[in-house]
């Protein structure tokens, strides 16, 4: 008998759990109907911000795959302006409302993806309506924003949260030759980084000529005619013809937990490591779902694609018949803003003492080439190693050209628990366009594990 | 009782562990006499090609310290164009020949740091001696090169040897303007990668505008009037203006070895981890070593600047009176070759089976950013697994900016034995501008993974 699965969500976690089970199981044995309450599957979040700033030309190229790939080549029932409202796990049936027919209707499931993604943090500010403000969730939103700029060419803008999406946007506006200023309730930006690394994206950021008000909480919105005309905190009111929000996100689990699927605490729906929910059948994956830190041990929930693909494709080889399972995080992200790289992966100062460790620390400044080399940039790196042990917990970089991806190296000696000290001997490349003659990967970890023997010492 | 050490060769081996030991051990303590052949010291062999393509305008540069600061902020009494010619272990005295002042004398020693570098192979071959062929061992033969161009203004070059420094080389010159032709007696160039990587290398340097002579062993040399006039192989000759040799070095062990220091199959000075010699306060480090291959667990010798620093480093530590030991290679490298970036670690697929592996291996195409983002370019990923276990041994790298120092994750996954098949759930970084969403190198652990699955259920 052909089994029925229904997939709920069209983008990264979604349509990978679905790809990978059609991969290892015909149409005769798996049914798949996947529903996306939007009207676009499978597209490129992360570049909403580049597609705004102008460096991606093509709204076309956020797009992996199609609609028609899954249904022709992939054999899915893909709908698209179709949102799930309901999950009844008693009768295994999703309720559908069909936005473009404006239907609703029972479509049953034998196995169930929940792949429902991330809502935007919105808290309720007086003119938070108002036309001219956005946020930047979903490829629609991205192409208002567009269209926005494009149409109306408004002078200023308001970003407001200093996170990867908040500067991403905020670097897409300079870009567009906007004026741009940044509210922020934190110290520093990216308050993913320690405030002594969010202090250097702070500065880019000036130099880029963006006004930065850090440590001031946006109270709302002033409107005239019914646009925003500015930002306004309990300092000062910022004028802004455009107002981007990027207050981060939480994970999209209410229908998972309407229907009785256990969340946990981040309010991500809990599962194990094959991507497999409390209920028998029903699997989850993406950035509704928490996941394990593997340093913290704690269970996170991280909105990012790289994540939402892995697990995705987990949950499709294993409803496929194979087994795959996701390990858990490190932490790791990535980031751009104009010419800055910024990177972290692991635990950052704050987040280690939370999850109970005492920490020694060092920021060493290098260059990722060799001094001489023409095109050598700055790159600061921040090691955090567990004070008692050496331990790596967690790093972090800030740099131009070729900093920030030397995170991975970091990530994969967080994720083997590398002492700082046995850091010192990793064999890593050398050569003069590529680092100086001590990898500033070894450098930091040099003086990280000078620093963890000094306080040993003292101890 | 003021301890005397003797470091026989100023290059990065020798004057780390000369600067450590000083770190830690103040004047008093330990006096330092250092002995350099030449004229130079602490300088970077490795940016001699690009001082002669041009990248480097200062010979200066290339001078990490000037001897100034070991003689008066590190109290070394360092003494130039002073080669040791004789270690007498009974009498713990080195002899010692001034080459400027023509005399020669004893110099006794508590403690001796060996690291006297390596030589090139030098074919004893017709010509060989004739004007315009260089080799570019050290900063003096790099000098006279960039003489020679700057005077002479050659308009043909033979680069013989298709190693990182004949390629290296062979871009220095193309920069130059000259027309160059590349000799190399092997398969493929790089022969430190697989022929099937090598020949990407083969093609580029096509692309370059470089002839490619390949499986084609140098026999000499023809001379007009004590000039090169061509290189000849078994099948042609090559007009060329200007030679440059570049056929790999071996360690320069000699003199240890007549002494009576034990040296290994390779040729290189044999240490145990903390880099002693088998004679009781005798050190060595750098080019001149043979050292662990973690993967092969075989000695090898390697002749690259960040072994001899990080070496250096541990003989000066531990002659300060620390702990500190070097833990041996994986075989990690990189090198540029006009736009394109080529790097490798653990073992070949050739050494692979040397070592007494089976192996199952993928090479996989992919980009370094997201494709849709600007500046995204190509890289291709070789990776090599025992068939057994899916144990990572090796990877190549070949690319264009932004391919080649991924490697270093790649080393630090060889470097924990990790199975391509765990490395699949690595949490490397992802943003558009650094990676698509499945970054490069996961992709090939999941090929990889995928085809020790393959070739498992074939057994």
């Amino acid at each position: 008998m052909t089994e029925r699965l229904v997939v709920i969500g069209g983008d990264a976690a979604g349509m990978s759990a679905a790809s990978q089970a059609r991969d290892r199981r015909g149409p005769d044995d798996l049914r798949i109907v996947a529903f996306e309450k939007g009207r676009h599957v499978s597209y490129s979040a992360c570049g909403i911000p580049y597609l705004v700033g102008g460096e991606v030309t093509d709204v076309k190229d956020l797009i992996a795959r199609r609609p028609e790939v899954f249904r022709d080549e992939l054999s899915m029932d893909l709908r698209l302006d179709s949102e799930v409202v309901e999950i009844d796990l008693d009768r295994r049936a999703v309720a559908v409302q069909d936005h473009q027919g404006g239907t609703r209707y029972w479509e049953p499931f034998d196995q169930l993806v929940v792949a429902t993604g991330a809502v935007p943090h919105r808290p309720e500010l007086p003119g938070a309506t108002a036309e001219g403000v956005y946020g930047v969730q979903n490829l629609d939103d991205g192409i208002a924003l567009l269209q926005e700029l494009e149409n109306r060419r408004p002078r200023t803008a308001v970003v407001v949260g200093g996170g990867y999406i908040g500067l991403e946007m905020a670097e897409a506006l300079v870009r567009r030759g906007l004026k741009v200023s940044l509210i922020d309730a934190a110290e520093q930006p990216m308050s993913t980084l320690d405030p002594d690394m969010g202090a250097l994206i702070a500065d880019a950021l000036r130099g880029l000529g963006v006004e930065v008000y850090l440590g001031e909480r946006i109270e709302g919105f002033s409107e005239s005619g019914g646009r925003v005309t500015a930002a306004c905190t309990e300092n000062r009111a910022v004028p802004a013809d455009l107002v981007v929000l990027g207050l981060g996100t939480r994970p999209n689990s209410a229908l998972a937990e309407a229907a009785g699927i256990p969340v946990g605490e981040t309010s991500g729906i809990r599962t194990d490591r094959r991507m497999r929910t409390a209920v028998e059948g029903v699997w989850a994956a993406g950035d509704c779902v928490e996941t394990f830190h593997l340093v913290s041990r704690r269970p996170v929930a991280i909105a990012l694609g790289t994540h939402a693909n892995k697990q995705g494709r987990t949950v499709g080889v294993n409803i496929g018949g194979g087994y795959a399972a996701f390990p858990g995080v490190v932490g790791t992200a990535v980031s751009k803003i104009c010419e800055y790289e910024v990177a972290r992966t692991g635990l950052t100062t704050a987040e280690a003492a939370e999850a109970g460790f005492e920490t020694a620390e060092e920021i060493v400044e290098s260059t990722t080439r060799a001094g001489y080399f023409p095109g050598a940039r700055q790159i600061k790196i921040k090691m955090i190693a567990d004070r008692g042990t050496g331990r790596l917990l967690g790093a972090q970089i800030v740099g131009q050209e070729g900093a920030a991806k030397r995170i991975d190296a970091l990530a994969i000696a967080v994720w083997h628990e590398m002492t700082v000290e046995d850091m010192t001997g990793l064999d890593l490349s050398y050569a003069p366009p590529f680092a100086p003659v001590w990898d500033p990967v070894l450098i930091a970890a040099r003086k990280a594990a000078e620093r963890v023997d000094q306080l040993s010492r003292k101890d």
